[in-house]
């Protein structure tokens, strides 16, 4: 890479794009993060045209605004001419309007037209992934028939591994695998050899639930149908791995109290990143303040023994933390399909002797902790380390219920994400520390 | 699924057979989750070979077991065969000895000496992952031979659509698409159309990194070399999708303070469960008590004014949510390799422009929230809303700098998880506010 800038200082164009031209289109987009906006513009020009359209795919969004901006009608023609159709959608999704305007302005009237309807498709929708570059056959073609035509149309389609069999109304009679053509005789014909319940998507369906299909059914693509069961595109494993991640990012977010997002960290303005988070933040500051009002309810009690308050921080967060670990876990595992409904009652019950091991255990330690480090009386160390215990039982039991309970009311159960969690079992904590103080403390102690 | 149970308690197995034998083996490994034991191994029974091998790979470790456990070493046999390499690989690392036992007295002598290597790899290794059920060819073949081979042994291939050119010593010298072998000549040669530098990882490689180049190069296979660049075995894309998959549950635990774990959630007794979050727990129990002893450093203003200690946990609370909004972001960011090293003064940057609107923003609502509200001076009000405004920066400085540094040295962001920040941030909440309490209520305040 230190060459390559070298090559460029010195004008080496020449050399310079011989290099270029032999990397690989994910190496090349990678390198091309790295340089400047003019630099970008002047090697891109030099790229090969297959190569030019690979690494613009796999380009950010500004990026390739900048690119389109500079190059000319031609150029984005032979660009476009080399971008799948699903790159070519995807990238319309997301270009500024005059962007927009300049690349329909350079695709053929029937192609504007298909793209047009795939931009209707809602945003998390099957529709708005897929392509329709797949290869079709006819239940009649013979099996030498139909590798010719794979060898015809096959050089521009997604993906040629499997082959989607339809009737002359263009709906869906069933798959083939490319292996399954190779391995047959000459002579045999697609409709005995492909299989008729072939699993299927509809344009509308949530893109995590097709990518469930995918993990379930361990497919390599999947067709994707209208309303009336005619096969209008197809959806590939390489946009599924993205959908997963994505899944997995919103997640994230959620559990951390941030709006969920697709868009680039780096592209999205302050403004909008901080609306994100403010939302939450605010929820959770102003039911923080029950907590807070938990303490002023029982002020007395810290008056007469304020050494009561430094445990505060560390009941609170211990039972935060204990809860976010079911919650997070149960969050999880639903969320892959490891967990179903079906098993609230045995995770339930596993999670209460988990915490009941857990809740002795740091109960233990914490009251050893506390009368050989802190100096406190037993009373004190007894009141702590009990309420240690009951927090992380109650917090365990919580932070396993909560998510089950969104999910059978319909919510996203990482909606209900582990700071909102933390909010409930803060309080819990509070109210079980002081009570259990009024009672091993004694009333009296507090009387004056 | 209702008339399937139906079928089985009147006993008319033969129907019942004719039916389940017509399910994918991904829905009929779901359907036996459902049955009890018994039925479970009788039903299993009558299934066709082929169909009862693909149910039994996917099925839970302990109804495996079970089922190795009730069937003759003649029907082990049978399931064997149906199984794929990588899979039987797989059953072995998880069962229990005597299992394992009989499972590999029922392999081929050269089999299980194959196993017994790849059942060394390290857990989280390519080596574990891959499968030696690859199409080989060599470079002098033409392009009707390789068919040929590829016809002739490509049934029990894992894949057929990604073919490994390897030399007299099993050197990879390349590889070749179906989809080039279908679309070339029949008379062109394989070493002249396959991709000579093919992108290929080792053995002894994290399954992580193998998982970003599938996503990087898009992927559906990739050859694993031992150390001498011989091709041992192939790594297929529904494997990869399997990583990912555990690589985000391992994030989403390590930022829970949970230790990461591949282990069934229903499998794993209590005490290894428990044991899993003790460690944690203690270490965040015992730095939350650096919290309580900044309080109780400074007891005697809570002592003069205690209706400040109303105030803490909301502060302790913000601090950590938008801590954790911050090292999330960072972290996840990171893990999907969107947020690269060079990256960090940009996010650096953009975190402390976003923390200054989002900490101006909850700061003034958290005045006139005290005020109107909750019936304090002025300048409690103050004290409170600029620490406030001063933790939510520092919190998300801290949540973006701590994954970064993490990552630095060599540990993984992750660990730095959301809860120490949280510890930290506590600390750093805490100590801000009483000084600002110090400094605007006045010192004189709290002198008597």
């Amino acid at each position: 890479m230190q060459d390559l800038r070298e090559l460029y200082r010195q004008k080496r164009f020449k050399e310079l794009v011989e290099q270029l031209n032999d990397w690989h289109e994910a190496d090349l987009a990678e390198y091309f993060k790295e340089l400047n906006k003019d630099e970008r513009i002047i090697l891109f020009r030099l790229l090969k045209k297959d190569l030019a359209s690979g690494v613009f795919s796999q380009m950010e969004k500004e990026e390739q605004v900048d690119l389109i901006n500079a190059i000319t009608d031609h150029g984005i023609r032979d660009l476009l001419s080399g971008l799948a159709f699903d790159d070519k959608v995807d990238l319309l999704e997301e270009m500024p309007a005059n962007v927009a305007k300049k690349v329909l302005q350079n695709v053929s009237k029937e192609e504007r037209k298909i793209i047009n309807q795939f931009l209707k498709f809602p945003e998390n929708s099957a529709g708005s992934i897929m392509t329709i570059e797949y290869v079709d056959l006819k239940e009649y073609y013979t099996v030498s028939y139909a590798l010719q035509h794979i060898r015809k149309t096959g050089v521009t389609k997604e993906t040629i591994y499997t082959c989607y069999v339809i009737d002359s109304k263009r709906h869906l009679k069933g798959t083939i695998s490319l292996k399954d053509i190779i391995m047959a005789e000459e002579t045999a014909v697609v409709g005995d050899l492909m299989e008729e319940k072939s699993i299927s998507v509809q344009t509308t369906d949530d893109q995590e639930e097709v990518a469930a299909l995918f993990k379930k059914y361990d497919l390599l693509s999947v067709p994707v149908l209208d309303h009336e069961n005619r096969l209008i595109g197809i959806i590939t494993i390489d946009d599924i791995i993205d959908v997963i991640e994505e899944e997995g990012t919103e997640d994230f977010y959620r559990m951390a109290a941030m709006e969920a997002t697709e868009d680039d960290y780096f592209s999205t303005g302050v403004f909008s990143l901080a609306k994100k988070r403010i939302i939450w933040l605010m929820v959770l500051m102003v039911s923080a303040t029950l907590t807070g009002n938990i303490i002023g309810h029982f002020q007395t009690i810290l008056h007469s023994a304020i050494s009561l308050t430094v445990f505060i921080p560390m009941l609170m967060d211990t039972g935060g933390n204990a809860g976010a670990q079911s919650s997070t876990l149960i969050i999880r595992g639903m969320a892959i399909g490891k967990i179903k409904r079906r098993d609230t009652l045995k995770i339930l019950s596993k999670e209460l002797k988990v915490s009941l091991v857990v809740g002795i255990t740091l109960g233990i330690v914490n009251f050893i902790r506390i009368i050989l480090f802190e100096g406190e009386s037993v009373s004190v160390a007894l009141t702590v380390s009990i309420t240690v215990f009951l927090t992380i039982v109650l917090a365990k039991l919580t932070g396993s219920v909560l998510p089950i309970i969104a999910r059978s009311a319909g919510l996203d159960p990482a909606l209900i994400s582990a700071p909102l969690i933390t909010t409930i079992i803060d309080a819990l904590a509070l109210i079980l520390y002081f009570n259990l103080a009024l009672i091993i403390l004694g009333p009296t102690m507090f009387a004056g």
